[in-house]
């Protein structure tokens, strides 16, 4: 189970990376009313909020290089059941934008939780800009 | 409500690195035998063995500059009882040990759960040095 958690996380931060290179409107699908963002400092609720804050940043073309995944389920369950719960997703990577020459490094966290229909949304979601 | 959650996640923080730097030993306070840490990659479970893992860095003295930190409820409750659930916290920051001239640059995300004494525990750490 513990691979479970892994395959999806994985899959999750793929299906995401992807949706917001290629395709960002899209990312909708993913939030729900109750979903928090944090987006450097800036605090946003709500799929509409959160969808206009992502589609109207300040880029056009971009594409998101994923360095590292780290994947835990984020409540105490036994290992049968751990899927049942969330899950936490821990990113680090880098963002290169079309027309600029260094890459963006970044660190995302996710928390995906469980829907009804067997699938997972995004209830946390913070992001920032690695400085320094 | 959201204000109080601010309040226990900077004040974790504080607490946090305060121990880190000053009294790793101590850190197996913030810890459970549910608790997971995934330090660079490596999974670890349990107070004693994250405890072990962190006093067993190799590096005596430390000392954690915190640039950023975000916080969030980990659970949709409404805002009169988000206290009652968890708390996701996003820490960016530097890293400086004793005889290096360059702190490293690090990210870290922390879940902590209420306990039935009322105080909070670590269920879910993440760290992730930031290179590049």
């Amino acid at each position: 189970m513990e691979e479970q958690i892994e395959i999806v996380g994985k899959a999750f931060v793929d299906h995401y990376y992807n949706l917001f290179d290629n395709d960002r409107p899209s990312l909708a699908s993913l939030y729900q009313p109750t979903s928090m963002l944090t987006f450097e400092g800036q605090k946003i609720q709500g799929t509409e909020d959160i969808t206009n804050k992502l589609i109207q940043l300040p880029f056009e073309q971009c594409h998101h290089l994923i360095s590292t995944i780290d994947v835990q389920p984020s409540s105490a369950t036994d290992t049968a059941t751990a899927t049942a719960g969330g899950i936490l997703i821990f990113v680090s990577g880098s963002l290169q934008l079309l027309g600029e020459d260094h890459p963006l490094r970044f660190s995302q966290m996710f928390h995906l939780i469980p829907t009804v229909e067997g699938r997972f949304f995004v209830l946390n979601d913070i992001f920032r800009l690695n400085y320094g």
